[in-house]
């Protein structure tokens, strides 16, 4: 567990897309790294915050009453109770840090729902 | 609470090491922007993991056992009750990751221990 973890050599694992992977646990939390493209879906996780730092790539962030735009080297916390849905530029590498029993689709259970995440 | 920051840019606010901001609230957490550089002291933290995330530069994280070197783009978890000192090339940015209840020289306390974290 306290090994160095390389964020690219870990996104060369793999190339399925909005498909979180964990590389690492951090206390209650899971680090996890995911591929996104395209629109989600709109949510909200009703008791965590969720952070999205950007590796790669633009991301939208929308909200319902704006929308704000994250780049490479930036990151997001979107507050526990808040509805996102998050927006692409093609392929955006992502980082999560998220609460271990958060949902990546919060209360909006779709198609998209990965209930089991894979470990690299 | 839910605009983007740029790590870069808060970078740029301060100049002082060993003294990490505070730039977010990660649910328990809080997200923490240092610059380090040299040596730190030998510590350990009772009951909480600790992220470091390489901004910039290269970081020696000396375990009691073994070295492991960490460089940008690159993190490392140091898991909970593990004694671990920092030690740098040059200085090094990083994004530090840990409870709020953390005090960042664990169970040493030392001149160089920060009971306030600034916020940036």
């Amino acid at each position: 567990m306290s090994d160095v973890i390389n964020i690219a050599e870990k996104f060369t694992q793999f190339s399925d897309q909005w498909s979180p992977k964990i590389v690492a646990d951090l206390n209650d939390s899971h680090i996890k790294l995911a591929k996104i493209e395209g629109e989600f879906v709109w949510h909200h996780h009703e008791h965590e915050d969720e952070m999205f730092l950007i590796i790669k790539g633009t991301l939208h962030m929308q909200y319902r009453d704006r929308t704000v735009t994250a780049r490479e080297g930036e990151f997001i916390v979107v507050p526990k109770g808040v509805e996102h849905c998050p927006k692409t530029e093609g392929e955006v590498h992502i980082m999560l840090i998220e609460p271990k029993s958060t949902l990546h689709t919060g209360d909006t259970v779709s198609e998209r729902t990965v209930k089991e995440y894979q470990r690299i």
